[in-house]
């Protein structure tokens, strides 16, 4: 399911802030200067990448497409496609499942219903599916914690820039002319560190939290239903149990106390 | 149950802010630039959705309406109402509910009773009244967060505000008469970053952060409260048992120690 | 008992702190100026109000009391009463135990050895007393997160006193002879801040967050006293099991390796 | 398997401040000072040995080649291996594997296996393989807390010698043509203690946190290994638990949600 | 033993900071200003004893003593003391370790071993040493906790005296003459703030926490290897398992992966 808060979000909020430099009288252009983007954007992003391993690296460059692009996928539609699976098995046995299986979508609950069928033990269907949901949560967690790190790099990596910028000025006092210059070049490092972490690799690291949160909440509600279909629950009470489960985002809004 | 801490707190913390301004000899309509607003609340709200779904950030405008104009439920309140229930279905059987859950308020504690009339086995009923406690957990958490998070962005969005005005003054320093009024107009943004999170997103994200706390805590004591007459436990007993688990604060103060 | 750590510990702080302001030529009355006092107190206060209930801010006013006047409840004084109960419980049965009650100062104690008599069944007992030290600690978390909360807040609000300050100055260059003066004034918001949150309100949030540890090791305490009175146990280790849960800082110093 | 994350990251990362540094003008031999390198370099390693055991410091600087030339040892190469030992043990006896305990490489798989043929009872391996998985997870942990305390240290400490500088060149302002040269100087400690923070210290300590989080996983994997070959469980069974615990950086990326 | 590392380490980090110091032309008795000092240590002590009780400030004095002169008693030599009790257990039966008993320097384990020597059932044995250990670990923590709590509060502290000192200097612009002294002054408070934290207090509380979880995991290996001496396991096999519960620290450094 596309979710477009963070490219719209992400999108705005540059815009906004180049509109409050305009209303201002500044020029976003004065901005652009090469020293300051290359230091706070190439040292976060290298140093970043020397707090992990190259895999987490390349695993962080792919999940922006899940951050930008992607969404979370529905926890509520699952609940009726486990329920029919489950009324199916009732009637006609686990095994007349083995034709459903191949129209699902969905790749965890195909193979959780496949180890049903194949008649592996409960138990051992309910380890092998908790150690993948265990480990696509491990997954989620290390992308969401390069943007992180980024996000907590950056601010520093700017001060770093502005303050090799007044050592340069204070060695140079001799050009009172080029002060103000120079300083306000020496200010762009640290503008540029605050608004990367802020408007650019905090917000995409919590994307990616969140979206870990709401796959692994998704994938537990899965664990459960394979789990109900293999022991013959009723489906209405496998119906009730699921919902229960379903994060109230997706349920009418639940939080208005009297 | 309405409670007006946070209304009157954060509204009242507004005039103290502009009390104190106007007592030092200030103006405080100078402190409404539309430049340092926009940057600060517009790019605070829109990066924060940023970090989320869409829906977390529906829910979270919902939940405003709960922490300035909602309250927590009373704790103390459930306890006779529970007893009186065990009380009758000690006397007249489990069936003999079902009249009285038309007439109760709370849908909680109505659900988790029904659940016992309809024969559930009394293991999946609390299985099932302990999920919509987790997810009732995770979504008040969810909208909390969207305030703490708005919260920790603001000031820091604040002094981009206030660098980028610095900037923007360096490089016009040659028209003196000006100055100090533009750096007070690059300060502005600062003072709205570090008001806006203290004054206005801090105080909502732990207020929406405590209420969760009690309506799970009210939660819980549902749970036990619903165990307790499935078991047909003495009622004297689920009095004195649900009442050692309402909060303190709902009881006579408890923290004074000699 | 009362301990005074906390009474003696704040006042001579503000003590030294004042002795040093007047040693280094300073006037300490030029800090009390209205509009910072007012600001710095009045905000935290609302501001920290406005995150929790009415009854929060009650009970947290309440605790004052116990963080100044109070102090730590005695863990090994228990021991020997709970040994005498069991020793006279074994000799005379647990119904003997009715009139040792009446003489118990311990409220919690009291109502642990009142169930055992009531012929509550032990495991009953054990639920009901931890529900109670679950709620105790929690109310304790509370009242201490108060203070914790504002002493987060008030040195940025005296932050938004400084800037608002500077600000004015900044808009009312024209008069250089008030410029000092009105820069000193504008530091004393921030100077009230962080005052007030590292004298005042952080370290009555610790001293309430270690009387809860204190007092809720206390009823764990007694909770494995009753159990072991219930069960019949043999006095001399009920002695010896308790004496391993009294905390270090009422034995004998064992912190010393060689 | 060697990762060269580290060592290019933080090797650039140098060369780009560098470049940045020289691209505005500026001179990076004028940031090479003697008295800030000592104060930072010094201080903060000399306060961070402080803090631990000198067998603590002796194994973070051991670890340092781990974190620069070493890199994650595959978690999906054990599969195989572990799978391949349980055919063989199924097919002709655990004591059959002794001859092949000689050719593997790992340590810990070839402890377990030998604890296993040895006839040790399968829980008494099991504590015995997790007790070893806690000990290295607690060394890890310890060597990546080294550089992480080193980080947090440094900033501060860079702040010393700048606060040190300023109060000398406050004391000597007779002579103002050194005053911007001073106050330069004064201002390279904190760079260096940003920069040797960012660059250097944090960096290591969240590779080396990442390396002891991979090699854990891995022991983990191990342990769940030698007890199915132990327990004489299907290969097939053994392989698809054993792949499920995986990490997903070693699987295809599995990130992308639609 | 004695471990150096902190009183060496703190030793020379003085050393090194006043060296910088006089490298850059500084004098260090400038620096030695009464209203400072007294502000930041006196205040500092006092805030952090206001945040405890009484009995927390006196065992963090003598706590003192072991984290400059102490150290972690060794874990891997408990292994062969443990084992020798078990072979004699086995060999001559439990009560003949009355008389190893009185040779042990470790009062833990000969605690330990007196309990079941004296018959008591081996899970109250465990339950009481385990009581033991947990309240250690409290003592330990909140020793620990008095130094990091004093090492947040210095900085600030620190601040105060610079800001009550600028305040002091605005209020007094008519002396230029002594303007940069008064400045200068004033950050002296700032300088000793930062300096007491990073270079006193965090390390002294980062030693006190690492012994107190080194003294930790000695106790709980003997905590095993008492329960393994009266189970009358097999010696060689508590051998393997009490080495593998060893600290990497004390074995061959084991973190170099390939």
């Amino acid at each position: 399911m596309k979710d477009a808060a963070t490219s719209l979000g992400i999108g705005l909020a540059f815009v906004v802030v180049i509109l409050a430099n305009v209303l201002e009288g500044g020029n976003p252009t004065a901005l652009l200067l090469l020293p300051p983007l290359l230091l706070v954007f190439g040292t976060t992003v290298l140093v970043t990448i020397a707090g992990g391993t190259m895999a987490d690296a390349k695993q962080a460059v792919v999940s922006l497409k899940t951050a930008f692009l992607g969404g979370p996928q529905s926890c509520a539609e699952v609940v009726p496609t486990v329920v029919g699976l489950a009324e199916r098995a009732r009637r006609e046995g686990l095994l007349s499942l083995e034709d459903s299986v191949r129209e699902l979508d969905d790749e965890f609950l195909a193979k959780g219903v496949t180890l049903a069928i194949d008649g592996t033990d409960p138990d051992e269907v309910r380890e092998i599916l908790e150690a993948e949901v265990s480990a696509a949560k491990k997954a989620h967690k290390q992308s969401a914690k390069f943007y992180a790190d980024a996000g907590a790099y950056a601010p520093t990596i700017g001060i770093i820039g502005t303050v090799m910028g007044l050592v340069h000025v204070l060695e140079n006092l001799s050009d009172p002319e080029q002060l103000g210059h120079l300083i306000a070049a020496a200010f762009v490092a640290t503008l540029w560190g605050v608004t990367s972490a802020n408007v650019l690799f905090l917000p995409i690291g919590n994307r990616l939290k969140r979206l870990g949160e709401l796959e692994t909440t998704r994938m537990e509600l899965i664990v459960e239903g394979v789990a109900a279909i293999q022991s013959g629950a009723n489906p209405r009470v496998i119906a009730q149990k699921l919902g229960s489960l379903v994060p109230a985002s997706e349920q009418a809004p639940a939080l208005d106390a009297a």
